[in-house]
């Protein structure tokens, strides 16, 4: 009854073997670890929402870029999850009022984007969220940088692999109005800029040109967008006045101020370059990209105090940011900076404890299930040795290859025999004994 | 621009907030922990497949209770994944020949089921699917079970409050060629089967009719499908001769004797009333329930020896079982076991270590983003308080109430109180040494 189809994972999905789920756990993890110590809280929402939970704050354009189904006889159209903020900002608006100033939020579920799969960019992805409502100051922006920041020197990156981006909504429009583009056309414009490096410089200018500027104005504005520079007081006070001169540098000053206190400013530099499609930032907006701009964004956030409203809630400041698994991992393996295999499954305690086999009596074989049985309920992490074999010195090999870190030879009804497979010691304890014995090791 | 639409998670999904989180994870971290000491690896796949996966298993009658969709202009139809044995099958052929013998698998996604919700039953769940794949020893039916069985103790479970119902396909078959239905009509049968103790026991007589066993007969089925018996060897073997004469008699008594050394047989009772409607089951077969028979089922699986080879891999016997979230919440929330939102925050690690303010001095005041920043990358989950004040007194009743184990006052540049909140005792420490003062306890 063999079939005729060879199944195989949707185009732009991944089967996740236990070594490619276990890299993928490092990474998760990481983002955990760091959420809690800064103080966020974990939450979730559903993997598909109402289609126009993503129309309302994104306009009808967005349904081609969605995976949108009704159920059969339904009247309701859904609409798998492409980023977070829509159900964040729904939840958020739910229960406003009975939720602390400011709420820290953080969440790593999957989202999906029926676009054509790239390098770096999937049908369906892991990313994390982290967010602060509620708090209108730079310090919270620059914590929320700060807290990207740590996750990727948790995972072994420096300021040498990677940089944060940083720019301003405000700075953004700015440039455009010395540019002579009108207020009300400039989210028109936010949606060019944001293709800035991921088109050629001609096709830019003849975008720019489309939208009624020209070609001069098109080339200044991308190289001051080109700009990447080290945030220095009184040079980038200069640079912000001739380029935008009514921008927000007071801003600038208070967060890099802030960020140096974090011990972060060493990953950080202007560039009015970011700017972030979404139509819904007012504020601070960074990306985070490798440092020679190889790969696509590995994040990308800001500041977006007029959403919640838009949800129903209170006025609500809010700042946060995404961070996607796919790039992410590009960057720590293009850097030599993924561990092995090995390495990966000791930090998330997957170690197995204890190897169990019998010396081949039949009486010891029987035994063996029992204190496995027993280990596991004690937490120990216990395995058995699928080899057929009853050659102690090949199961022994077998236990060396698990990376166990104890052989429990199970030798009659009464006695085991507990070889630590590091040292080589070994030692006979009572069959109940082994237990206890292994777990205060 | 505050918007008319009311939004809201879709009908059937959860919003998770963060206690709500914390005990789906409290649930899942037993499911994970109990996979690991049971030498499970963890895997994944697509949170959506190609529809074909899951017809050419079930037949076409299973599309309307799935969620399927296609691509904007494309031409494949996708489905979100109601169950997970599909995948597994598909990956598991994928690379079969790699693999070890057994291999033994585990996952915690999310499903979606596009029934109507009810009690018990969402549209989007989460599910712990664990597998024993190239097995076919009563052994490893026996470690599935315990597996189930040791993450229900872990939860504080007892035999009091679940059983497992185990049951045969072959003793089922056997039970329906004693009532005269031919071989060729079993599989119609099983979809009527399942349904006992869903529908009432008039509506079962009426479907049998139906399909052509006249009543006596249907009651006498019900009769012995009602039986729940702890499995007693003589009795239950003379039991199981009268009602299935060429039942597999000698599987159980070998399956119970191995569940008894796993210390799991007295949570396990035999019941010929469980059948699992699902076509592919070949063996064993298993559902846990609370003990009184209330809700749905906890678990459910059984043994599947020809599914792989119909995904295009090589003959492999295989054995697995699913326990969703929603049902076995319910369970834990009815017997009082599940733990009080501090009770879970602190075993997931969530309760902060300190919680850092001034003592009001613009000084001090500059310094509490830095402290905090140092311990947090210490490892340490350090918040700051959201209030104004500058009453230390007011500062300390809010560090008690996040449960911070600690409150960390900087006092000057060079100075900060550290407090423990338990015991009250305070003591004044150099500002860089609070992260290795607060590492050390």
């Amino acid at each position: 009854m063999a079939s005729d189809h060879t199944f195989q994972a949707p185009t732009g999905t991944r089967d996740f073997y236990p070594t490619d789920l276990n890299r993928l756990r490092y990474v998760t993890e990481a983002w955990r670890r760091t959420s809690i110590v800064h103080g966020f809280d974990q939450i979730d929402g559903p993997t598909f929402e109402h289609l126009d939970l993503y129309t309302v704050k994104s306009g009808e354009g967005i349904v081609s870029e969605l995976f949108s189904f009704e159920r059969a006889g339904g009247e309701k159209t859904y609409a798998l999850r492409p980023e977070f903020t829509p159900t964040l900002a729904r939840m958020y608006a739910a229960r406003a009022n009975a939720l602390p100033r400011p709420t820290r939020w953080f969440c790593t579920p999957s989202f999906f984007r029926a676009e054509r799969p790239q390098r770096g960019r999937l049908r369906e992805f892991t990313q994390w969220n982290c967010d602060i409502l509620g708090d209108d100051s730079v310090q919270a922006d620059a914590e929320l940088i700060a807290c990207a920041v740590e996750s990727l020197r948790a995972l072994g990156l420096s300021p040498e692999h990677v940089k944060v981006r940083i720019s301003h909504r405000g700075a953004v429009e700015q440039m455009l109005t010395k540019r002579g583009v009108e207020p009300e056309r400039h989210a028109e414009y936010f949606g060019l800029l944001d293709k800035v490096g991921k088109i050629s410089n001609d096709a830019f200018i003849e975008a720019a040109r489309k939208l009624g500027m020209d070609a001069p104005e098109a080339v200044k504005l991308l190289a001051t967008m080109a700009q990447t520079t080290r945030y220095e007081a009184p040079t980038t006070q200069v640079m912000l006045h001739q380029e935008t001169p009514g921008a927000p540098a007071e801003y600038f000053r208070a967060l890099f101020a802030a960020l140096d206190q974090l011990d972060a400013s060493e990953w950080c530099v202007l560039n009015l370059g970011i700017v972030r499609g979404l139509a819904y930032y007012t504020g601070m907006v960074f990306e985070i990209h490798e440092a020679n701009g190889a790969e696509r964004a590995i994040a990308g956030g800001g500041r977006y105090d007029r959403l919640i409203e838009l949800f129903g809630g209170p006025p609500t400041p809010a700042v946060g940011f995404g961070m996607g698994d796919v790039v992410l991992s590009l960057v720590l393996q293009d850097r030599g900076l993924m561990p092995t295999d090995d390495q990966i499954a000791d930090r998330l305690g997957l170690r197995p404890d204890a190897m169990i086999f019998s010396n081949g009596t039949p009486e010891a074989d029987a035994l063996v299930p029992r204190v496995a049985a027993a280990l596991r309920r004690e937490g120990l992490h216990a395995r058995r040795s699928a080899k057929s074999t009853r050659n102690v010195g090949k199961l022994l090999q077998d236990a060396a290859k698990a990376r166990a870190r104890f052989a429990v030879i199970v030798e009659s009804d009464t006695l085991a025999t507990i070889k630590d497979l590091a040292s080589g010691r070994q030692e006979q304890v009572p069959i109940g004994e082994v237990p206890p014995w292994l777990r205060r090791l």
